[in-house]
């Protein structure tokens, strides 16, 4: 019997791989794709752009540009039989579980499925980032009885998914700002949904079973359900006087509150302070009352977070925490708010098996076995 | 900048979790469940008790097997949508992402899917066990334009499978020999599809989610599909006699062989050694000639690697090689291995997931970022 080894729980701070995607530096709250700092990509790019960026390493030349916009747009609109899925199960289960079964399901129009040539790869991740849109919208309309919606090829990716959810083409304020989501959410290394991505990727199994092992994963209430969360614990706030008496009793209490903190950030998460101007912006357009509350909810948690919490407990905002509130802002419901991440977020999956599969190696870790061994089988009739 | 730390790619060798479920002992080539050696529970149990000692930790009384194996039997069925998404699927795509669609879509049955307590959980893996075998069948029906059976209640698990599947009761060896290979693949530790099954789970997303994670991961040749290619190999080589310069000219090419060596068996696998004997009992009921010639292929093999290539190079046989064959002896198409491989480890991943969120912790491991940083954004116009 050997001694007990290190067991490395979480995989914590274990490195699994290099990688040229992205790099999250948590202690001073920066955030870059391929290079690009999140902030100039927010300012000047769109996630067309960024997608190409992603998957290719390098901003698209204006022919480049065209070419991969085209692909999406054509490949917006989904086959028969996967509407079909979506109707059946809309009503039913949460969107997330939708998502996943839909997008599984899109394997059956891929005519050669388990071609891994980087080129081929790309090409599959294209069609999954213009179809994972759509099964969201088209879930929020099932789930609400009302119509699918075919794309619209005049709009943009992001202002198109908010067309085919809402059935209104979004103005200039609503398109930037649903694309700035689509952004914000494209990539973030190794985090539980894409190291899920790359361990079912390193069996060489399809990208269809690796984004799907993604999806499953961005589920958990740990993970892509946090903005949903944070957005019901808003709700349960309720009047914005209430804010700071709230999160000072649930500190107290000492529970988890979600879009309070992160794993990686130790500061202001880079991508909540690039959201966090839309707060304003959003209060000075005369929201719902609904919104508006929510809206003054998440600046009066803001300002508590940045004047107090961050000196005194480490707690910044994260993305998460501004999401849900400007989500409402564009009208879309909290449970279609990780379906969307998931539609974001194909794009760095995408890359990630791309550039895993370059160096590929069968994930396979260990563990400690503490029970017993050789007992007796004893029959059923004495047991 | 830091120095580069160590990767651990793979992540081989790092033990990620304590765990009382399974032992593999590489070096001497033994495997125990639950402290049941595999010989023990091979002989004397079948798979409805070793399902259960997965999942409990311990052998059923009389009335704990009766209460587990009704519950089976009442879940063996499937819905009508889940089959009607079958025969959509079944002749587009891999019987596995079939499997794999289909069991994520059992999540919108559950009236309680996100319930993490172990009882929930454990009644949701026996619902999982008792539809994953259907779906396989089901599949393998579709496939060649036959009509859906549903189950025998008469029957013991695997035995209705076989049912489900071929239409005929299957006589006491053939009941024998598919117990004993779902019991054979019920379990093996945190392999690739076991791990992407906890790096799932860890996010506290639901047991649909984490096992058609599973699911996804066994697709891979790497992995689950292995069988499969071992069986694809007997066919290329056809004729018996060529087996052993077949194996030698691929072993002097390097090239991967199939069913021959394993990563941490290294000696015979004794699961191999189980099946083993079937071999010859096989050939000795007057299969078909195809039965026949993979049958003997399989024998040669076996023995060139025990007499030869065992000592010289610690290439064994192991439970992947002799599978293919022994399935056909069933009837059973290559293409329902890896599914059936499924449905077997379902209680093995279940397993897993209730002792995982016994002591949860999200996964979450680093990459080393080796690319750009601050690379100035260009507007398209000028690039």
């Amino acid at each position: 019997m050997s001694a007990k080894p290190v067991i490395n729980y979480g995989l914590d701070g274990i490195y699994v791989d290099e990688s040229s995607i992205s790099k999250v530096d948590g202690l001073n709250g920066k955030l870059w794709y391929r290079g690009y700092s999140i902030e100039s990509l927010a300012d000047q790019s769109n996630y067309e752009e960024v997608s190409y960026l992603l998957l290719n390493g390098k901003l698209p030349s204006s022919k480049e540009y065209e070419e991969f916009t085209k692909k999406l747009k054509e490949r917006s609109d989904l086959p028969k039989e996967v509407i079909d899925l979506i109707k059946v199960m809309a009503t039913k289960s949460h969107p997330m579980d939708v998502m996943r079964t839909a997008t599984s399901m899109l394997v059956m129009y891929d005519k050669d499925p388990n071609n891994r040539e980087p080129t081929s790869t790309l090409d599959k991740i294209v069609t999954l980032i213009a179809k994972t849109a759509s099964i969201a919208a088209a879930t929020g309309r099932f789930r609400e009885n009302k119509e699918y919606i075919p794309p619209d090829p005049s709009l943009g990716h992001s202002a198109n998914f908010l067309y085919m959810l809402t059935g209104k083409k979004p103005n200039e304020f609503e398109s930037k700002l649903i694309d700035l989501m689509f952004i914000l959410h494209a990539e973030h290394s190794t985090n539980a949904s894409t190291f899920s991505v790359l361990v079912t990727a390193s069996t060489l199994a399809d990208v269809y079973s690796a984004t799907t092992s993604g999806i499953g994963t961005l589920k958990g209430p740990l993970h892509g359900g946090a903005d949903e969360a944070a957005l019901s614990m808003m709700n349960a706030i309720g009047d914005p006087k209430n804010t700071e008496k709230y999160i000072e009793e649930a500190l107290e209490g000492k529970q988890r509150i979600m879009g309070f903190g992160h794993r990686i950030y130790k500061t202001y998460d880079p991508r909540a302070k690039i959201v966090r101007r839309f707060l304003d912006e959003s209060l000075a357009k005369e929201p719902s009352d609904e919104v508006k509350r929510l809206l003054q909810i998440a600046l009066r948690a803001e300002k508590m977070m940045v004047e107090k919490l961050g000196a005194t407990k480490g707690i910044w905002p994260n993305v998460d925490f501004f999401a849900g509130p400007l989500y409402r802002v564009l009208g879309i419901d909290g449970h279609l708010f990780t379906p969307i991440f998931v539609a974001s977020r194909m794009a760095g999956w995408g890359s990630h098996v791309v550039e895993y599969w370059g160096n590929n190696k069968l994930v396979r870790p260990v563990e400690w076995y503490v029970g017993s061994l050789d007992l007796p089988y004893v029959p059923i009739a004495q047991r």
